[in-house]
C-alpha cells in the first residue's frame, strides 16, 4: 500500500509499505476523510518526537472498515467510522486508574504517526475496533466529523481541565482550531464571560461565534493588563491553555484567581521549564491549580461528542477553511498547515474509493 | 409598614407589621419586582410548613437598599439588589461543610416566608447583606432578574445536582419555571438529547428555545417507555427532577443507566415514602445515584448567574407570562400560581417607589 | 474436570465439564485458595439470580496460572495470582465511562458463578488475563490474600461510595465479613468517630481491631436512637450499608446529617421496594446522597489493595475463622457459610496441587 | 497589654500595646498554650512578609475567652478554645467559593501575625468567634492541641490537595513538623507506601511512628533515583511537598507518574520561579496537576481534626520536643525555632493565669 511519510526530519515523501496485518481485536480501514495536524508538522520539521524514519503521517480520520478481527462484534467492513486520534490499550493499568491516554506509559495511547503508521496511507490498522472506533452517525457529514478526531476532544478536555462552572470567567489563550473547540466547550459548559486570546481575523470570526464575549488581542497591548481590566482588577476564574509557548504559565497564572485552575492543551514543544512566578502563586499557597494533559480518546468519548454535532451544540464544520480531494492531496493540505496562510484554520481532504 | 400574610393555614390577607429593624451585618430593603412561587401556594393552601399566622409570604424579590447595619461594606441605601430566595448564615458549620442552605440545620438556610417575614410587603428584612445580595447590574430588567432569586439557581442546581458531562443523554422531569431552567442549564452544561418532559404548550415552546431536543409528553404514553425507545433501550446519563412527586423517582430509575444520577428539585410536598425499584436499582449495586437539594443561595451564586444573563446565555425572561404593577398585586399574582392557568408560566409584580 | 456446581435453586452437587478454553487474552487457572461467600448462598438456595443449572460457583479465589492466550504479556504458566469476583471487560463503554463493573451491562461485570462457570472447580476460565489478574506478592499468604478477591474490595467500595472525609462520624451497619472490611477503610481513610452496628461477639471483636469506636447493637434498642444520642442529636456525616436489607436506608436517612451521603454494598435480595423517608429526606431537598453499587474489580485495584496489605495498613486475615484443605472441602465451606453459626466470620480453603 | 513583637525586619522585643476592641461577632482570648512556627522566624528574619513594625507575633493558640461580642451564640468568657491560624471571613466571596483562607485576598484568611497582632499577647482578638474558634475538647491536653492550630490542618491539607486514594504510592518531602502530620495524614488516607524525604533521626523515628514505610535520605543520594529505585522505575502516584524550595518541584514531578498530583504546603519564601520540566511534565500533557495550598481554617476544620484526636487516630504531640511555661517564655522558644537545634520538632508554651 502507498502511505505519506516521514523519511526523516524535514523530509516527507510517498512510500510503499505492506498492508496492515489485522489482529483478533482490530480493524483494517481506509480513509474517507482526512486532516493534516499542526504536530505532524512539528513531528516532521521540528523533529518533536525525535528521529523517525519511513513513518507514516497523519492522525485525524474518517474511515470506512475493510477488515476486522476475529473477536470484533461491533464493527464489520463497509462500516464508516469515527477514528479517535488517540486510541488507548483500556486493559492497561493507566487506563483502569482514569489516565487512558497514557496506556503502556506517558502519553503512549497517542500511536498513530507516533509508535506506528499514520492513517495518512490506503491502508491503515487500528487497535481495539470495538474499543476505540465509533459508527460515523448517520447522515453527518465526514469533512464536520474530521474534527472529532483531535481538535474537538483536545478543545473539549482543555475546558475539563480547568473545570469550567456555572457563570466561571474563562481566558482561552490561543484560537487555531483546538483553542476554537476549547472557547466552544467552555461556552457549552457555562462560562459567562469569555475572553479569547488571538489576533487572525477569520479565528476571531469564528470564536465569536462559537461563544467569546471579548477578544484579546496581543498586539494591542499585554494580555495580563487587557485581562485585569476587564475584570476590574479581579481576574479570571480558569485558563485554558491552547496556544502560546512555556511562558504563557506566567502571564496565566498573573490573570487567575486564588482558587483558579489552568488547563492545558497546548503541545509544548521547547524550552527546558515551564516557569511559574513564585509570588502570584502564593509563595505556593495560592490554589492556583495547573494540570495538562492529552486528550482522551476512545469509542465512548467519540460517541458523545458525535452526539454534540448531531444535536446542534456545536459546529466543527466552522473550522474547516481549506477542501481538498484525493489521497494524493494530503501533501499539499500538509503544507499548507506548515506555511499557515493567514486564513487557514484547518483543511480537511476526502477520499472516493 | 403593610405586608401580604399567610393567616393561617388556607387564609392569606393584608396585615401591618412593625417595620424590620437592621442588625449590624444586615440591611432593609424595599421590593422593586416580586414573583409569587408554587412553594408559596403550597405553604398557604398545604400547609407544607405547618401552621402559621401573620407569616409574610413571598421569596423571590429585586429591591432597592433603604438601611444597611454598621458592619456592612459593599451595600448602601439606594442600590438595587438581587435578594436570593436562601440567605445562609454563612459562619454555620453547615456552611463551612460546603452545605449553607442546612446552615442552621436542615433546610433552614430558607428564611423568608419560612423563618421570618418575607418579602411582599413595604420593607424586608435581609441577613448578611454583604454575603447575601448582589449588585442588580446596570440596564438588567429587574423582571427578567426576579427570576434570579429562586427559579434559576434552583433549575442549575438540578443539573448541578445530576452531574451533567458533555454529550450525555438527560431527561428533565417537569417543564414548569424551575424545570424550564434545567433544561437551559442542561443545554448550558453540555447535555446532547435532552428529553423534556411535560405537555402545557408555552412551557414546550420554552423548553425547546432552551435546547430540548425531545418533548416527552406523558399523556402520550408511559414515559419510560417512551426514553428507553428514542434511546434505544440504552437509557440516559442523567435525570433531573423537577416535577411529579414521590413516584417519579422509579421512573427515573428505570430510565437510567447503570452509574447515572438523578437531582432532585421538587419539593415533595406529600407522601410518607419516595421508593426506589430494587430490581432497577441493581439490587443496590447500579451505581445509579439519587439526591436532591435545596439551591445554594448566597451573593457569590447570584453574581454567577447574573453573569449567565449579562452575557446572553441564558433568558430567564421568557419564563414571564404574565405582569403586574403594584405591591398590592402581588395578590392576585399569587392567585394565580394557586389557579395556574394553562398560559402561566411565572407572573412578576413591579413596583415603583 | 470436577466443579462444585448449582444444580438448580436449592441444590448443588459435584460435576463432571468439558475444561475450559483459553481465548487469545485469557488465562485457565486452577485454585489454591478459595472462599464461599453469602451471595453463593443466595444463588443456590434463595435463587437470588433466577433458575441456572450445573453453573459451578464460586468467585473468590487465588490461583495458579496454568494456561495464557496468545496476546497475554505479563503473566505466564506457574504465576500465582489474584483473582478479582468482579473481571470487567475493559473496552467496553460502560468501563470507559468509569463503570467497569457494569461492563456490558448492569452488574455484568460480574461474571464467576453468574455468566460463566465459577472458580469452585479444578481449572477455571479468567477473561482478559493482563487486565484482570494481579500477581500474588512474594511471601503473602494465600489465605489471607483470598479475602482480596471480593471482601477488601467491597467493603473498601462503602467507604468510596460514602465519600468519607477526614474527621467524619461514620456509621457501618453491619459486620459480617464486608462490612468489617467497610470499618476497617473507613478508619484508613480518616473516620473519627466510627460506629459499627452488628451484635456477634467476635465481629464485634474484630471490628474494634479494624477501628470502631463504638459497637451499637440493635438488640440493645433502636440503632438510630442509640446513634443519635452518641452524636447528641446532631446525626453522622456518612453511613455504609453492609447489612440488613432494603429497610435500613430509613434508618441510615434518619440517622445522616445534611449534605450527607450513604454508600450502600449491601446485595439487596429481596423486598419490592428502598423506602427513602419523605420528610427526613428533606422533601427532597436535604442533600441526603444515596448511592450503592458493586465493587470495582480488576487488575490496578487487586494491585493497590494488596500493596495495603504488604505494607500492614490493613490485615484481612482477621476475617478468616475456619480453614479447610482440599477441593472438595468447598462443600462443607460453603454449607457452613449457609448455615452461619454464630463463631463464623469467613471460611477459606486451601488446595494443593 | 504586653506582647512580643516583631519591631522592624531583623528585630524583635516586647511592647505595650492598648488591649484589643472586641466587634458584636467577635471574640478577645488570653493564651494557655502557644506555640511559635518557622513562618514567624521567616516573618522577622528573613522578611517574609515585607517590613513590619510593632507587630506582635504568633498564630498557633489554645485560648481562653474572656469577652465575647454581643451577636456571639456558642462561647462564652471562661471558654477554653482551639483557636486556628486561619480565621477566615465566612461570608466573603472567596469563603462562598470554597477557599476561605483566601476570604478578602490572596492568603488574607491568615490574619494573625499578618494584618493584625498575633497570639504572642496577653490577649488577642477573634474575628467571627462562632465561625472561627473550636471548643477544646474534655481533657484534651493544651499542649497537643496547639498542635491544631496549624501544623496538624496544614499537614492534612497537603494530602487533600495531592487527592490521596487508597493503596496510592505517596512521597512526602520534608519531615519537619508539617510534614510529619503530612505523614500521618498519607498514612490515615490509605496510602500504602509510604516514603518520607528527610535525614534528622528524630524526625525519622516519628516519620515511622505515623506510618512511612521508607525513609529516604537525601544525604544519601538523589531523592528521585532512590525513589524510582524503590518503585522499580514506576515513579509514585502523589508528592506532598512540605519541605525543600522552589527547585523541589521539578523533582516531584520526575518522581511522578502520569495522571500523579502534587500538593504543596510550602511556603516558598525565596526564588523568582518554581521550574517545571517541560519533558517530565510530557510536554504539557502527562496529567500531572500541581496545586498548593493554605491551611483551611476556621471551627468546622478545627472540630474535626480534634476528633481525629480524641478518637486515636493520630497523636500529635509526638511532634513537641521541647516545653516551656510562662507568656514570657514565648521569646525563647522562638529563637529555638530560629536556631533549629538538631533534635528540636516542636517546642510549646503553656501559661497559667
Amino acid at each position: 500500500m502507498k502511505g505519506f511519510a516521514m523519511l526523516g526530519i524535514g523530509r516527507t515523501g510517498w512510500i510503499e509499505k505492506k498492508d496492515p496485518i489485522c489482529g483478533p481485536m482490530d480493524a483494517i480501514c481506509r480513509p474517507i476523510a482526512l486532516a493534516p495536524c499542526t504536530s505532524d508538522v512539528h513531528t516532521v520539521w521540528s523533529g518533536a518526537l525525535g528521529e523517525r524514519s519511513d513513518l507514516i503521517l497523519g492522525h485525524e480520520a474518517i474511515g470506512e472498515v475493510v477488515e476486522v478481527g476475529s473477536l470484533v462484534r461491533d464493527f464489520k467492513p463497509g462500516d464508516r467510522v469515527i477514528v479517535p486520534a488517540i486510541t488507548p490499550d483500556w486493559n492497561s493499568l493507566e487506563a483502569q486508574g482514569g489516565y487512558q491516554m497514557h496506556s503502556g506509559g506517558m502519553l503512549a495511547g497517542w500511536k498513530f504517526s507516533n509508535f506506528k503508521d499514520g492513517v495518512f496511507a490506503e491502508l491503515f490498522h487500528v487497535n481495539d475496533a470495538d474499543g476505540n472506533l465509533a459508527h460515523l452517525p448517520d447522515g453527518m457529514d465526514p469533512v464536520a466529523a474530521c474534527m472529532l478526531a483531535d481538535m474537538v476532544p483536545t478543545g473539549f478536555h482543555g475546558v475539563e481541565l480547568a473545570d469550567v462552572q456555572f457563570g466561571d470567567r474563562v481566558v482561552v489563550v490561543g484560537i487555531g482550531p483546538v483553542g476554537l473547540m476549547a472557547v466552544a466547550a467552555a461556552a457549552l459548559r457555562g462560562a459567562s464571560y469569555l475572553y479569547a486570546v488571538g489576533s487572525r481575523p477569520n479565528c476571531i470570526q469564528v470564536a465569536k461565534e462559537f461563544g467569546a464575549t471579548d477578544i484579546v488581542n496581543y498586539r494591542e497591548g499585554d494580555i495580563v493588563e487587557q485581562i485585569m481590566e476587564k475584570t476590574h482588577g479581579k481576574g479570571v476564574d480558569r485558563v485554558v491553555i491552547a496556544g502560546g509557548d512555556v511562558n504563557t504559565f506566567e502571564q496565566a497564572i498573573d490573570m487567575l484567581k486564588p482558587g483558579g485552575k489552568i488547563g492545558n492543551i497546548n503541545y509544548l514543544g521547547e524550552g527546558d521549564y515551564i516557569k511559574i512566578p513564585r509570588v502570584e502563586w502564593g509563595c505556593g499557597m495560592a490554589h492556583k491549580t495547573i494540570t495538562g494533559g492529552l486528550m482522551p480518546g476512545g469509542r465512548l468519548r467519540m460517541e458523545k461528542l458525535a452526539a454534540l454535532m448531531e444535536t446542534g451544540r456545536i459546529d466543527p464544520s466552522k473550522l474547516v477553511t481549506h477542501r481538498f480531494e484525493g489521497l494524493e492531496s494530503v501533501e499539499p493540505a500538509l503544507m499548507l498547515m506548515k506555511d499557515k496562510p493567514r486564513d487557514l484554520i484547518k483543511p480537511v481532504v476526502t477520499i472516493k474509493w
